[in-house]
């Protein structure tokens, strides 16, 4: 039963940093809030804020339509809903687990057997950045639901991004978003360990490191016209071509085992620009690698 | 014997797409310009515009004080120098040529022990960008040396960057900066392999990934708070630690596995987060894999 003035109540199941951060935004919210842990002692400070523990998962479940789940995996999530199936019928189950897209996909098709009804979700942002107004999530799933659901959501993080009704996508742009971080950033470790052979601080380099992430990488990374030319598959390049490339691959690799770091990262980089070579595409540009990318095959 | 109006000669050996870039910055600056390559038609437009066709490498060299070498490889630059020992002498090569550290220090030494000056270089550009006034170069050697000769190789790139006696930093800065791009660029063709399984086209994904980038990704690794933490080999982090990296790594490359894209660069990340979490490093920063990077071992 839903009132004009009160609004409705939402359950949170999983109070790991960042389900205890999602139970605060609702408490903050107006919202009547259950909660569940596996260890109950997570909730102590959401309780002394009004929220409610519940005794059970299937307590916390009953006790509201809006159910959000933040658990560490999707088995840890399936073992505890797994039992109850009976008490998804009705539900509308948000899911901000971290998986993989198949998982979500997964899970959306079962809880739909169940008379349930599912978004799929992905945080872009760690526990403190909750409830504010620029903090990122991806959502997926039915469009209306979703509508449905957006100013409760957004009580969570304000730039809610509605994407696609297929529920793997949200965690498709996650997991896309994270590769491109880890590359940045483990490229960035290498070059401090290589840095520190000739005892160059990391303090020394940042003035040249961020130059060159925010005039040459970013913008790299954010060209229209380079998106374009990616989609329509045309590689060609009038600036550094793939031969450059790979010499260039082969100058870090050779001057990091000169000085014992370790290159197990860019060797199947390299061997694929060397690839792209050998079938002649040298004077194309390095995007084209991104075909060997999407067909592993043995060179 | 020099001119108080008359600019110096210089000579460029090495007429790639970069060699004649500096040599055409060297004849707009007015300086007489002697140039050399092994195929004599690579000079053709330069010679139009002014510059002399030498017509040896030994000619090359001693027609001006000052050489600038700009080759495809250091190998090649040994080759041709190599006969030419006595004509190094009283001359200043500056070499822009691309390899490792080791490469430009081996060289400096063979310089000197034959009478010659060396400056070691490195271009933080395309041909296109050379001559501009914001184009970086960086150089190290001789202060001195770089001091005496700075207003002419400004002509090459208005940014010149002097940053060590040690003639093997300017290529350790120009590697590390090149590895920082390798990582954020190959982590971007990955993610665009990632979304093109869900049809998601690099243009559609472009507002998060420019975000991304210059929220972010950028902002990491520009941080003076972060770059000063690594450096005191602090690992402290309030935010997403070792264990999350890890579980996120693992979600990629089990995403990426289930879509059949190549994970070969991602499974040492990963493997290097797995290594420090059995260490009982989980609650650490991301940051401290740098141990396992810079002392490689086999786990």
């Amino acid at each position: 039963m839903k009132s004009t003035s009160i609004p409705a109540s939402v359950s949170v199941i999983g109070l790991g940093n960042m389900g205890v951060a999602l139970a605060d935004a609702f408490v903050k919210g107006g919202h009547p809030t259950t909660v569940w842990n596996r260890s109950a002692d997570r909730a102590k400070g959401l309780v002394e804020k009004g929220a409610v523990l519940a005794g059970s998962v299937a307590e916390a479940i009953t006790a509201s339509s809006l159910v959000v789940v933040c658990l560490s995996t999707y088995k840890v999530m399936q073992e505890l809903l797994e039992p109850l199936q009976s008490e998804l019928s009705g539900r509308v189950i948000v899911n901000l687990t971290t998986g993989t897209p198949e998982d979500a996909r997964k899970t959306a098709k079962w809880v739909s057997v169940h008379g349930g009804q599912y978004l799929d979700g992905a945080i872009m942002a760690v526990p403190q950045m909750i409830g504010l107004p620029e903090t990122l999530i991806f959502y997926g799933g039915s469009k209306a639901l979703f509508e449905t659901y957006e100013p409760t959501l957004k009580l969570l993080g304000g730039n809610a991004a509605y994407l696609s009704e297929d529920h793997g996508v949200p965690l498709i742009y996650d997991l896309s978003l994270l590769t491109m971080m880890y590359g940045a950033w483990y490229g960035s470790l290498h070059a401090h360990a290589l840095l520190s052979t000739a005892n160059i601080t990391a303090t020394e380099f940042l003035p040249y490191a961020t130059n060159w992430m925010n005039q040459l990488v970013a913008p790299l990374l954010s060209d229209p016209v380079a998106a374009r030319a990616r989609d329509e598959g045309n590689f060609k390049t009038d600036v550094s071509n793939m031969n450059t490339n790979k010499l260039g691959l082969e100058h870090i690799i050779n001057a990091s085992k000169e000085q014992g770091i370790s290159v197990d990262w860019l060797l199947p980089v390299h061997e694929l620009a060397v690839k792209k070579v050998a079938e002649g595409y040298g004077a194309d540009s390095f995007e084209r690698v991104i075909e060997a990318i999407r067909k592993p095959q043995v060179i």
